[in-house]
This record gives structure tokens, sequence and C-alpha cells, in this order.
């Protein structure tokens, strides 16, 4: 006989709660109500200020009529609005939407009509552009948002944001999710093939994602961070939510500038930012003296790209403590992460680099990251050799893509959530990404990983960046072609970096023909190489 | 139009998992595998081989017959079987009952027949009981552990632990709960009056309420945990997953003594412990040599009872760091929290303890600690003031009492966890308990908290300990009585210490009477009132 746990002992209202980070912010108000929760410009605004502005927006937009699963579209760079929106959106039942400032018009009315915006927040920055989306979607109401560090311009829409919150109740009784699974926020794949898809966050994933956060950091309590990462990125990777958990700093920033940024670690006391590789480059060739006075260690976190071990091994040598993570839109930004072991800090900088440059391990409220076999599901061999497609499951995984059920099967075929990515694993369980499906590149048989090459490159003092992809051969069948930005001043000859590459690389891997310039980027950062693909056949190659 | 964010939408085996404890203690292994676990006397355990202890000993209960919802009860100190069958008892589907070892044969007996407990681990420690317990349960399995710290004994049951674990798998895939509402731990109330009640917690609760504990200490991962807590106290306060979350070190101690708590803080260099009041007045009283080498901060959990100020004062002035929680049983250990503010750290230690001697704001991931009128639910004023019944609502409040509808219902009346203690709330939000219910003495129609007048107590240098009830008096209907157990050597009269009250309390909240000698305790160190009641009519009273 086994004792019945269940009948009598069920859920009600005192014993069970949707989980949502919303709750984050209001324990951070009634607790540290005083403490500051952002600083912007001369702007400095403690957690119970936010927290009532939050309530101010929710209940504003209430007004306006946007309920339950309405979805409410932001144009905005990383200011206080849009920290705000984090919470004061899905505090009015509705779905943030949270658009990629750096991209063209048509791809932007193509989010918002998929999505059905019934409200955009837009910053003055965007007004052009937000007037141009009326045109095309005269039922989009617009609210002006006008950041105290952007650009003044006249009314380019009915409502601002200031009045809308002036008129919203300070005191809003917003209510939990009725269920936790209930959407929080849409996001837009970038869509390097095909249109964007909508990504779908649920509460209880965003709730669970930024405790991840806090985790692998070992984040106190009122930790200082430096918005260095777009917060229409997966919702800033689930950090405006993190940052409310520790009742911590939210350091706005419009535009990345290094200058700017060591600036304000060293004004702020930051101890905590997250970037892209291209972003941590910049801030690694910055002159030193930029850095005078941050005598503390600033803890930042990576991806995006895999980071060159080169980047990584400059990061440390200035004394931040870089930490490297994996992701896609889909698992709400970082999903696994490249874990420290203690015995790595004994091991030579470029060896520690190497093993730093890796994907990692699964986040802590992540069930599980592996690299398997697509046809079988099952797992490659732990040998650091054998490819297969990197996957995760657990609730750090979306919903699935809006209106896309297709999509949405296709990518959890199995149980799992298959990235695209390919990738291996080592016998330390460590994965590392190798290379999405079509950037590998078979060399008469034989398999080049396009980043391995890249490092390759990266280990060269001259080279800022470096992008490696497959050029057709009649011999070889492809073979690895190179596009180098070179540092400023850099003197560099193709035949050098060659012979550089023939040090660290097998025959069969060294790029054949290399290409200088400018490499083009996605608004995230990453390097387009579908651009470079065209640029191949029109630029002028250096053959060898 | 609202866009459709559920159809297509729903959960699957890629993105939705049932939150459980039990996904810490892998992911430790996983990635920590290499690293301390448990530490006992000579034994260095590391996180991959107990978590293939866990895995062995769940797979040898599902081979004695154990499965969902059977009833695996502990009689065990804190020993490393402890924090195995924390893990393995619900890894076999099974609820863990850790029974208060410190407990009468009849308690016992009433605990595993109303949980129907079919499996009880049992230290040589308890060889006598067991036997006994078996004499009147002839059902029970007994499996016998022997630690290696514990009397050695001849076999007393027909298996022990290490023959289970030798015969189980140690790759046994365990699987986490269907529903992460599902039970996972049966703990007794300690039952002042009436029978005692089997408080049930389901793994989304033990889940959560582990990360609040990381929170809240802004607890590093590895930590050095020291087991001064009992983990048959709601799961030593769920420390035992919070410790696995971090993959932190279990210093196991079979028994409290002060000298031995400093050693191991002093060798295994513990960071974080948690304990009652009597344990830390125990450690502010031992000798300052016994602290020698110990530089760093090591920081403490009281609760159990209201600290008092003056004893807050003490272990600070040690160089602890000591944060106060208060909870129940019923709410998984500590569901609230003396969250220290940043401008309390300048003011004097005796106003700083003043504060961090009260009950605080709710605990991380609980939704709401309340001061509530029990009759209209409704709170009362925030004026440090007003009495009410402090109640809890949210993840961290338990499913129910186990084969009692009625207590349950009574329990969470209105949508909160009534706790039946007395409190005020602060004009900063946060409460403080003043007593329970029957604890209150109400003296010419004035109510007195006797935590009020025992603080004053606890302020006088050769108090050790105090406890104060209300006695029967003509005039007032009820006079404060105060028990004290002084320290060695003391001289103090009553006299004097009803000289030294009034200068700290108003008139009428001064003793009238006080009785000196040691204070009854219950096992898990609370001061027994009731039996203090019993005294208070046949011990010889000194009047004033």
């Amino acid at each position: 006989m086994t004792p019945d746990f269940n009948s009598g002992l069920g859920k009600n209202q005192a014993n069970y709660a949707a989980l949502t980070p919303l709750d984050y912010i209001a324990r951070a108000a009634d607790v540290y109500g005083d403490r500051l929760a952002i600083a912007h410009g001369p702007l400095r605004q403690n957690w119970r200020d936010t927290y009532e502005r939050t309530r101010r927006l929710a209940s504003g937009l209430r007004q306006l009529g946007v309920g339950k699963d309405d979805v409410v579209a932001a144009m905005l760079p990383n200011t206080p609005a849009m920290v705000e929106a984090s919470f004061g959106v899905p505090m009015a039942g509705a779905v943030l939407n949270a658009l990629n400032i750096r991209l063209d018009l048509p791809t932007l009315i193509f989010m918002l009509r998929h999505g059905q915006a019934k409200v955009l927040l837009a910053d003055t920055e965007f007004a052009e552009l937000a007037r141009q989306m009326t045109e095309q979607l005269p039922e989009l109401r617009v609210i002006q948002v006008n950041d105290l560090l952007g650009p003044q311009v006249g009314p380019f829409a009915e409502l601002d944001y200031e009045t809308l919150l002036a008129g919203g109740d300070p005191a809003y009784a917003w209510q939990a999710p009725a269920d936790e699974w209930d959407a929080i926020a849409l996001n837009y794949t970038s869509g390097t093939t095909g249109d964007p898809k909508g990504v779908v966050y649920h509460h209880r994933g965003a709730a669970l994602n930024a405790l991840s956060n806090i985790l692998e950091w070992d984040m106190p309590k009122h930790a200082v961070y430096l918005w260095t990462l777009p917060m229409f990125h997966c919702n800033g990777w689930c950090f405006p939510w993190s940052i409310a958990a520790r009742a911590g700093v939210n350091v706005c920033l419009r535009k990345f500038e290094p200058k700017l940024v060591f600036d304000l670690i060293r004004e702020l006391r930051v101890t905590h930012y997250c970037a892209a590789p291209i972003v941590h480059a910049a801030l690694a060739n910055a002159p030193a003296s930029w850095r005078d006075g941050i005598d503390w260690t600033v803890r930042g976190m990576v991806a995006g790209a895999p980071p060159p071990a080169a980047m990584l091994a400059r990061i440390e040598a200035m004394g931040f403590d870089l930490i490297h993570s994996y992701g896609l839109t889909e698992v709400y930004g970082p999903a696994s992460i490249c874990a420290e072991q203690e015995d790595w800090a004994s091991l030579p900088q470029d060896q520690r680099a190497v093993l730093k440059s890796r994907q990692g391990v699964r986040y802590h409220l992540q069930s599980a990251v592996a690299v398997l076999d697509p046809d079988t599901m099952q797992p490659v061999a732990a040998d650091g050799q054998q490819i297969g497609e990197i996957m995760f499951r657990g609730n750090i995984c979306m919903k699935g893509y809006l209106k896309n059920e297709k999509a949405t099967r296709e990518a959890f075929a199995g149980g799992w959530f298959h990235t695209g990515d390919l990738g291996v694993q080592y016998p330390d369980g460590y994965i590392k990404l190798k290379d999405r499906s079509k950037d590998i590149i078979i060399s008469g048989g034989e398999n080049i990983s396009s980043v391995e090459v890249e490092d390759a490159l990266y280990h060269h003092p001259q080279v800022l960046a470096a992008a490696v992809i497959a050029q057709p051969d009649e011999k070889w069948g492809e073979t690895p072609c190179a596009f180098v930005e070179l540092r400023e001043d850099a003197s560099v000859t193709a035949e050098e970096l060659i012979a550089f590459c023939k040090q660290h690389l097998a025959g069969f891997k060294v790029p054949k023909a290399i290409y200088f310039g400018p490499l083009p980027r996605t608004s995230t950062g990453k390097i387009q190489k579908f651009e470079l693909r065209k640029r191949m056949h029109s630029s002028k190659a250096i053959d060898v």
C-alpha cells in the first residue's frame, strides 16, 4: 500500500504561483526600492521608481486597448524605456516584440505584420522609419520615446511615452500570467535564408534562464551590468530579468563605443557585461590607457559566434574574466556555457584559451545539450572528432515558431531542439561548434572546419577579423578561401599569411586564396558569409 | 486580432522538463565530477562517485520493490548516507521521510505507520530503536547504515546499505517525476499539541527553494557547507539540493560539538552553515582560541526561533556574517529572510542587531509573506505595532498535510498559508515575529510579547537563555514569568535581573517571577514552553 500523495493535496492560490520574471522586479522594488536600477547619462533611477514606471506602462497600454497576447513591438536602443518595456509590456498581459533596430524597412514590416503588432514603441532615432511603418500599417499605434540621450525631433506619433506613463496607474495591479506557459516575448530570427521566424518565449523559460545567468556568474546582489549587448537580441539574453532578480544596476548604452564603455565601467564600477566577439575585439584593441583606474575584475560573457582563441587570450590579458556561452534565439540566448575548470587556471594562456573557446556544457537550468547524429538521434562519440548536430532540450527552449507548425515540428523532431549547428563533443563532455552545415568545406573528401582556419588566422597579430568560406576547385572540389580585415597600419601580405597558416594547419586546410578588406556584418555583429560568397566571384583575389 | 500563441506551441519533450532538484546532482556530476562533494571524517567523495552512489541507491531500492510514492524513511544523523538519500530515494520515484532522530519510539512509530513507510534506512546508532520498530511494524524493511564514524554494532537488519548499493546499477536511468507536483519528501511537524502532521513537499518547491538559498547568500559555486543543521529538519532547509546545484561540499557532522565545528571550519575552509539560535549561542560562548586561523568570513543562517539581538551581536563580533531567516516545516524551511540593507552597516552594532533579528521579507522565489488579520484577511497597518498572523503564499508552500484534508484546508484558508505565528510589519515592509498566539501575555488588557521580554533578558551578560510565559494573576489576569538559564559562574540574582529589565522594558512587561535552571528543549533546539508552564506550578519561584 502506497499513501495517496494526491488527494486533497492539489494546487491552490496559497501553494502555487506561475513562474514569471515579472515577480523579480516586484521583489527588487519591495526589498531594495532605494537602490539604483538604471543609470543612463545623467539619469539615476531606483527600483521603486522603475517598478512604478513599469506599472504605469502596463496600465497605459491597457488603456490603449492592449490585452492578453497582443503584441507590443519596440524599436529601441538599450535605453531605460527598453528595460521598462521588458516588464511593463508583459505586465499588461501582452507579448514584447523587440525589433532589431539595424534591420531594413521591408524586413521590419514583415515582422510587424507577421506578429500582428498592435503598438510600437519607437525611439526618436527611428522617427523616419516609424513614419514609413505607419504608412504601410495604418492601424499600428506608435508611441514616441523621447530618450534623454536620443535625437531631439518633433512629434512623429500621436502619443509619447512619458504622456502614456503619466496617464497610467503607478499602483496598477498587474496579474501574473494565468499559465506560466503563456507567451512573454516574440523574437524574430535573423533569417539567413527565407523569412524570419517568430520565436515565442514563455514566462517559465524567461524566469528560469534569468536564474541560470545568475548561477553561472555567481552574480551577487546589486551587480552592475553594462548593456553592451542589444536588448533586442533574445531579450538581452534574459539579462533584464536577471538584473531585476539581483536588484542590480542596468547601465544603459545607446550605441557601442569602446571609449565610452571604459568610461562607464570606471564611473559606475561595472562588474558584468555581455557582448559579441566583435565588441570584444574592439575592446581588446583599444589603447591600454582607456582602462586606467579599472582595478577590479570585470566579468564578460561572449557569444554570438565562436570566439577566436587569440581574442580570448587578449581579453584575459586585460584583466577581464571572460566566459563563453553559446545559444540561439530559440533557446533564450545562452543555453550552453564553457564552465571553467579549476585545473585550467594553471595552463598556459593559449592552451586555456583553446579550452575556453569551446561551447561547453548545458546551462544551469537547461536539461541537456548533446551532439547527435540527426538521422539516428544517437550521440556521436565524445572524441572531439566525430561531427554531429548540436541539440538542446529542457525548459530553456522556445514554445515554438509563431504560426509555423511545420517549422516548429521540424525544430523539435525526436524530442530535441535542432540547432542546425554542427559540432563535436570532447571526452570531458564539452561540445565545440564546428560549423553551420553549409560552412563546412569539403576538400578532396576531407572535411575542413572554417572555424579552425579562422582561428589560425586570428592568431596572426595583424589580423583583426577573418572569415573562411569554400571556393569551388576543379581538382579538390572545394578549397578554403579567406576574407581578412587587418588592423590599422598592418603590412602583412597574403603570402605571409598563407605561410603563417602553414605553421598552424594541415596543408589541405591552408587557405588557397585571401581577400583583404572590411567584412560585412549582420546587425548583431555576425559576419555575413553569404555576402562573402557573392563577393568571392567579383573581388580581386590573390591566388597562391 | 491577436496572434494565436498557443496552437502548435505546446509542451513537448524538447521544450519542457519537470523541475526537480535531482537534476542538480546530475549536472554537478557531469560538469564538476572530480570536485569534492562530501567530507566526513577521513572520507573525501567527489560528485561523480556521489551521483553514482545515489543511482545505485535508487536502483537498489527499486529491486526491493520500492516504486512511485512509496515512503522510504531515514533515521540518520548528518552523514553521507543522509546526503545520498536526499537524491537516491526520490530518484527511485519514492518519497523521503527523514525522521527526527531525537524523537521517542511511540512518536516515531506513529510517523512510520501514518506515512506507511516501506523501508527504513537506520544508522547503527539507532540499532535498538530499529529493532523495536520492526517488532511493532514487522513489514518494515530495515536497511542498516554502518557509517564510518558511527558505533560499530552487529547486524540488526537483514540488509546493509553498502550491500544494497553494491547490488544497484551505477548507471541507473532514473526518471524525472512525471509531474513536478509529485511528492519528493514527507516531513512531520513536531506537533506541540495533537499528533504530528505529515507535510508533503513537491519537486517543484524543492527545486525552487534550493535556488532561493543560493540567491540569498550569493552562494558561489563550490561553496563549502557545514552540516550543523539536521538534515531531518525540513530536508536541511533544502540545502542538500542547493549544495548540489553549486557543486559545493557537504561537510558532514554526526553531532554538534563547538570545538569540532571550529576544527572543521578551519580544516575544510567552510564558507557557509545554518543553525538554530542554541547552536549559535554555543559557538558564541566558545573560547576565542578555538577560532584561531579562521581568517575568512564564514556565513551563517539562523532560524528556528527568533534570535535574541544580543546573540546576533556576539556572533557578528566573532567576524561571522549572520543572516536571519524564518520559516516552518510547511514552507520548506526558510521562507522569509531578513535581507540586509546597505545603510544598516553604518549603525551601531546593537541597533543593527535589532533590525537583523526581524523575520524580514519574502524569500527570493516565494511570492509573498504578509501579516494579516485572520478574520478579514486584510493586512494590518505596517506600523510595527498592530499584531496579525504571519502568512505565506507561493511556490515554497507544501502540497498539504498527508491524509488530512481538513487540516490542509484550514492551513490554506483564504488563499494563504496560515503559520499560526503572530507578528507585526514595520514601515520598511519587514515583518517581526511577536509570538505564537498562545505565547502572547495579556496583562491588564495590554498585550505583552514574550519575545520582547526575552530579548531584554538576553541583553544581560550573564544570561545564556531565557523563556517567558504567562502566569495567572488575580489582579492583572496574566503577568510575565521568566525562566532563565545562566552562564557558568554567573552570580546574578532574580532581583538584579528584574532591575535590569526595568531599565529596558515598560513596567507592565517586567517579569513578576523568575525561575533559574536549565531550559527544556525540543529535539530541534526550541525551548519547550509547555514544559515550562507545567514547571511553573511545581518549581520554586522567586516572586518580587
